[in-house]
């Protein structure tokens, strides 16, 4: 990589510059972080309720990492770049092959099952479009360790709850690659095949799917959508693979212990997931109206991808919510979210009275949020403002009250006022 | 930016495939990840109780950014990369010009003062050294509007008291670019000089600095290091420089609302800053003993930026925290970070009781952090794997215990057990 100097056509410009953030990417305002932090929150005490712990890699990695399993569609809109020393990095496209990374590379060592949570950005250069952007967040949970059914269960009830819990609604659909992969493998169908044939459904793409393979029981499988007693149609559909009916055998034992968990879901045999590494169980939540983009969230089973990277074989099974379409899908459902309020302006009515105000304002602060008036502007001014930013109340700090050892506090919302000695200020205020 | 394909020789090659992280970029355990975000909580709390709320801005900016006023060091150190359409783009090397252009792009109609803060990773590509990384993480708040030394002494008092909270010893520093500034302009030393004498200053490079200026007074002046009494020895040197003493006055004041706030500080006029868009009051924090890189916090008045961007003269003032210096700061002074602990371990001692055991963990999840063993292990196992991950309790849930509607809960840190019945359980375990 080499850093060229910035032309001079643009340093000799008059300012002021017009830099725009780049495109796809986007500024987040006070509101909205407290919107998207309080959504994430909500989200991470049900994944901490389940004993998950954060985890974090870099933002980005050696591009191979990448390349290897996450898929031709990740591959070609990943961010890559080479640094002073000719190493060819890319940006984070998605985070569970850096999960995998680390596990290798750290956490090998660790007493299993490991319950790990991550949320941070990603990066993908695709076309900016509603609810696409080229920068955007992802929150998942990857269990490393367990094998059977109920840690698929596990993992999928989190989902549920976390999105339950905000009150969205939402369709829950599950699927199983094993049932797809075992039909494939017996019919002879080679692994790189089968990999264009998975990437050929998760984009609903028939037209390329009819080219690779032309087999009737292949799209009548595709086809089993509904209640979970659709799955016996499936059982009779492979009657004669009994791979593939291994598969639905454990998909039937999953659907067991999402029933116990009190979890809603349909079953979807089409669901096929663009990530290459995916094995078993997949699912996928979808809001309806979201437009194109309406998949909040994707998992599955991955029981191959750690021994890539560590040689040792250790199953695993996650997902990730896609941030930024959740929050879209709360706007749409319109679920309110408290505002995060400043509880006191303080409005010193004169220079005199500014030294006052600080310490009044230095007492409260450890019970609560004070925003002092560093404007030196009128009261009239200060009220606007706190009107403006939400704050509770107003402590109006003037030279009269104060030779009796006295504020007016503002109630905001209902405009009443009272004068309060300072010595009792802190109790009234933290009541 | 062109994505090559993967070398057919690595594709190839058998796997495991060894990749390692990027140099100079980490992986952050549960452990950690859970050390930063309590140190991260403690200072947003103090940063909160002043009334800052937080944003974000993109990970990646056009790079033409950070090379207007950043300053040559931060330039040489950029992330430089093209994306796929030839917009040179830039990672993150620091906040403040981020905000800035998001002030000109989309708050410039806010109602001032805006209070804001950040907490996000910053990329320079330098060597890794203790201490150093190329991806490392900044924690800083802005205060975009007022002019006064009052509100100087609010930034300096958020950084203060944030550190004052985690129980770090440090010291904190104060200086004046205007002073430095008004001598030079009153000896006519143009911009471009300047700015090389101030970022020399700042590398302590004393050399070069004795070849760009050769006036004794800006060595003596450079030198005044101490107590506040020190600050008349200025005023005395700058006896002949009335613009200098304007803002040795201006450094007086602040001063003044420092030691009402409470905060504790030196005095020293030869802090320069290596950001290239300081204007006023600069001030540095630094813990003694964390080696070269012991700068764990570092910020001032920067009144010219926000006008270079949006064309309007907006004043501001804020600082950055190094937040991996802090962590460093926090093991040097073994300051303890208390771990967040899972409260239970549900242990189904067989097969026949793991239906009873799910729903038991659901019922507690509400309020507790609970994990249920899915690797079907013993009770043993699962007892040595609750006093890894530091539980605190462990449900031992067994078929002859159910009959009676009982199960055993065992205190990991006596080691002492009792039964009780199930529907009493969420109340003795959240009592």
């Amino acid at each position: 990589m080499q850093i060229k100097k910035f032309p001079k056509k643009i340093l000799t410009r008059i300012p002021p510059y017009t830099i725009k953030k780049p495109r796809g990417t986007r500024d987040f305002s006070p509101r909205e972080m407290e919107k998207r932090e309080y959504v994430e929150d909500s989200i991470i005490g049900v994944i901490e309720s389940y004993s998950y712990r954060k985890i974090l890699t870099p933002t980005f990695e050696h591009a191979e990492l990448f390349q290897l399993k996450s898929g031709k569609e990740i591959e070609e809109h990943m961010y890559v770049f080479e640094d002073k020393s000719g190493r060819r990095l890319s940006l984070r496209p998605e985070a569970t092959a850096s999960v995998c990374r680390m596990f290798a590379e750290e956490l090998r060592g660790s007493r299993l099952p490991l319950k790990l949570y991550y949320s941070c950005p990603m990066f993908r250069y695709e076309r900016p479009q509603m609810g696409r952007y080229r920068e955007f967040w992802q929150l998942g949970i990857e269990l490393i360790g367990p094998k059977g059914p109920e840690s698929d269960a596990e993992v999928i009830a989190i989902a549920y709850k976390s999105l339950k819990k905000l009150g969205l609604k939402f369709q829950l659909e599950i699927g199983h690659l094993g049932i797809l992969r075992g039909l494939m493998d017996a019919l002879d169908v080679d692994e790189e095949i089968q990999n264009m044939v998975i990437a050929s459904i998760d984009r609903g793409d028939l037209k390329n799917l009819k080219k690779l393979i032309d087999k009737q029981i292949l799209f009548d499988l595709m086809g089993i959508k509904g209640d979970k007693g659709i799955i016996e149609q499936a059982d009779n559909l492979l009657d004669k693979y009994p791979e593939a009916r291994k598969s639905v055998n454990e998909l039937r034992e999953v659907i067991h212990w999402l029933d116990l968990m009190n979890v809603e879901y349909k079953i979807d045999l089409g669901i096929a997931r663009g990530l290459e590494y995916y094995t078993g169980t997949v699912f996928e939540i979808r809001v309806p109206g979201l437009g194109a983009q309406d998949q909040i969230c994707g998992g599955g089973r991955y029981d191959d991808l750690i021994e890539l990277f560590s040689g040792v074989k250790v199953p695993a099974v996650g997902f990730a919510f896609g941030f930024d379409r959740i929050m879209k899908a709360i706007d749409l459902q319109e679920i309110k979210i408290p505002r995060k309020v400043t509880d006191v302006v303080i409005a010193p009515v004169s220079d005199t009275v500014r030294e006052e105000a600080v310490k009044i304002a230095s007492q409260l602060r450890d019970e609560l949020s004070v925003d002092m008036d560093l404007m030196n502007r009128k009261l009239e001014k200060i009220l606007e403002y706190a009107g403006d930013i939400g704050a509770r109340y107003t402590i109006i700090v003037g030279p009269e009250d104060l030779k009796k050892r006295e504020v007016t506090i503002r109630n905001m919302e209902s405009g009443k006022q009272k004068r309060i000695r300072i010595e009792n200020l802190r109790e009234e205020m933290i009541k």
